[in-house]
């Protein structure tokens, strides 16, 4: 069974290869972007404003094969895949959460990347802490 | 341009409607549920259990059309799709932390979920807080 998704938009970060990007969001708080939300989908983004964070879920569309284990950045032993962020994964899906600077038209501005630059954007997700506990 | 994905396994949850089902995982900690990883994936499960929580990436599989607003659970008005967790969305994907209780060959034991029953997983990921500001 497979299952297909459509880019809702195009995230622009300024990390053009996997070289300069920072591992983590927290790595480069400061780092901006943006997306454009293709006109088709942007009367979505109406409350989105309200939210200091959101997810993004994106295509890791430079990933074209998959490994089970890899040495994650700054390790020095295999992991299984699912135990890191390493973007060779069985389904390339990538899952941050960045700043919501602000949304206008169909055009958000974000901070705080570890994206690649031309990523094709799947879902958007508002941020909310869950845990407490 | 499309984006395929294929299931690497199964999360089997008492939830067998929408209608019994807790809309957020924080409403209903308590309930237990586990993954079937297909065998082919199972490797990528190594050194997983080290994390009390992952990011479990899903489709949502009884969504069989999208809304750009909906009127979300408990409120009274319509907002935008990509401000809501409504699964009523142009990409059907869902994200949610849940508490990993074990590991155990391709089994995995989970608590605190707001996910149908039989549902497609696409990718796990380690969930580690990102949010001290």
């Amino acid at each position: 069974m497979k299952i297909e998704f459509t880019p809702i938009g195009i995230i622009h970060t300024p990390f053009k290869t996997i070289n300069n990007m920072p591992i983590q969001p927290t790595a480069d708080k400061e780092s901006e972007g943006w997306i454009e939300i293709f006109d088709e989908y942007s009367a979505g983004l109406a409350d989105l404003n309200g939210f200091s964070h959101i997810y993004l879920i994106f295509h890791l569309h430079k990933t074209s094969s998959y490994k089970l284990s890899v040495v994650p950045f700054l390790d020095t032993v295999e992991r299984g895949i699912f135990a890191t962020r390493s973007p060779s994964r069985p389904n390339p899906v990538g899952l941050s959460v960045v700043k919501l600077v602000s949304v206008s038209g169909n055009i958000i501005k974000i901070q705080g990347l570890d994206i690649l630059d031309e990523t094709p954007l799947i879902d958007i997700k508002p941020f909310v802490p869950m845990f407490e506990d």
